[in-house]
């Protein structure tokens, strides 16, 4: 993390509880926040509501929305009428790569990010990945983070300017879901406004039984904390 | 190049005349090709009109076209309203990173490669981009294109399963423009079909004075070749 002037930083904002808490510690360090969220063929707008509600909270200076054509390629009971699986408990969770996966979702996200960062003339990109409860997708791993960072410097024009300036911060990567939400309270996050189901109904409940709900709910427990969304 | 099987690959379908001799070559080297095109808010939609021809030309499988909301991004004469700047020869084209420069832009378009490669069930993608007439782009050098392969096979669920077998393929990287021609016409692409203008008419003709006209029109020179899109 650089020092604590006003520098730019481009958070990724999914809406979820990850990348709020992503903001928090942006801001905490002096950034000036831009979010970036896309509108890709979810099957529920609640991420995008809940991505817009924490842009008005943090008084974020801008909040972009691009919309992708991602259910073009497909593949994912994310994008697609794929069912989205339900375990009885977060230890009860498959170890491997979940149909919510979707093809190189992050590479796209962060394509993104990078061609507005040097617009913006920014060097700092935030994102809530985190390699411990990580539901098991490759792009959240800390060797492809490190590895978008190698090529992002040597994409841009900037970077042939200015040298390898550009930087992918992950300050969730090693930390369990509770001490991001132990670390998000202290901050001041409401994570009400917040949304991780991957399967919510229609009026944006969360089902409870999805991995991301099963995880969200065994972080508060651990954090010895009640989730306000579900109050 | 891989042997001369039947094997799928994704061909990036720009229109021009680098990508029709992309998808030649791997057409030549036995490739089963799909066409990956984007919808990106250039000025002028002669090119994806140029990579529908092109699709039908080289009876490729699939020719996808996805929209993307690029313009939101900004900061390129070829999306904005900035005058696509003229030279009177190749010669006097300057060494800078020029102002058709679109910010990540082949990041983002690798990436959604990526995304419908694995799909596919495809490990191979080809991209014609060119390191000598490249127009001062700093995301067509081969450095570029090689930490690209390298996060690629970090990013996947096949890169998990199956380890780094993703292959990004630039055929053209260190041709010249005329020793692309002269491939190309041994091949029996027919150029007439392709747009290289930065700043085409209303009607689609080019006009001959933008970076890309004059290195078309020195390349086809130097092949000793007509143009067969300016007769």
């Amino acid at each position: 993390m650089r020092d604590k002037k006003n520098r730019k930083a481009i958070v990724l904002l999914s809406g979820g509880l990850d990348s709020a808490t992503c903001v928090a510690i942006a801001k905490d360090n002096g950034f000036e926040c831009f979010g970036l969220s896309f509108d890709y063929g979810q099957r529920h707008s609640v991420e995008l509501a809940a991505s817009k509600k924490l842009s008005e909270f943090f008084q974020i200076t801008e909040h972009k929305i691009i919309k992708l054509d991602m259910r073009n390629l497909g593949g994912s009971a994310l994008t697609d009428d794929i069912d989205v699986p339900k375990s009885k408990s977060a230890e009860d969770i498959s170890d491997d790569i979940p149909v919510t996966y979707v093809p190189a979702r992050n590479t796209i996200f962060l394509s993104y990010a990078l061609g507005w960062a040097e617009m913006l003339s920014c060097s700092d990109i935030f994102i809530g990945v985190n390699a411990l409860d990580y539901s098991g997708y490759p792009d959240c791993r800390p060797e492809f983070i490190e590895s978008f960072q190698r090529m992002a410097n040597l994409a841009t024009k900037r970077s042939v300017t200015d040298g390898p300036s550009l930087r992918i911060n992950t300050p969730l990567i090693d930390m369990t879901k509770a001490q991001i939400i132990s670390k998000g309270t202290q901050l001041g996050v409401d994570y009400s406004l917040t949304t991780s189901c991957y399967d919510p109904s229609n009026e944006g409940h969360p089902c409870e039984y999805c991995d991301s709900c099963l995880l969200r709910a065994k972080g508060f427990a651990e954090a010895g904390l009640t989730d306000p969304a579900l109050t």
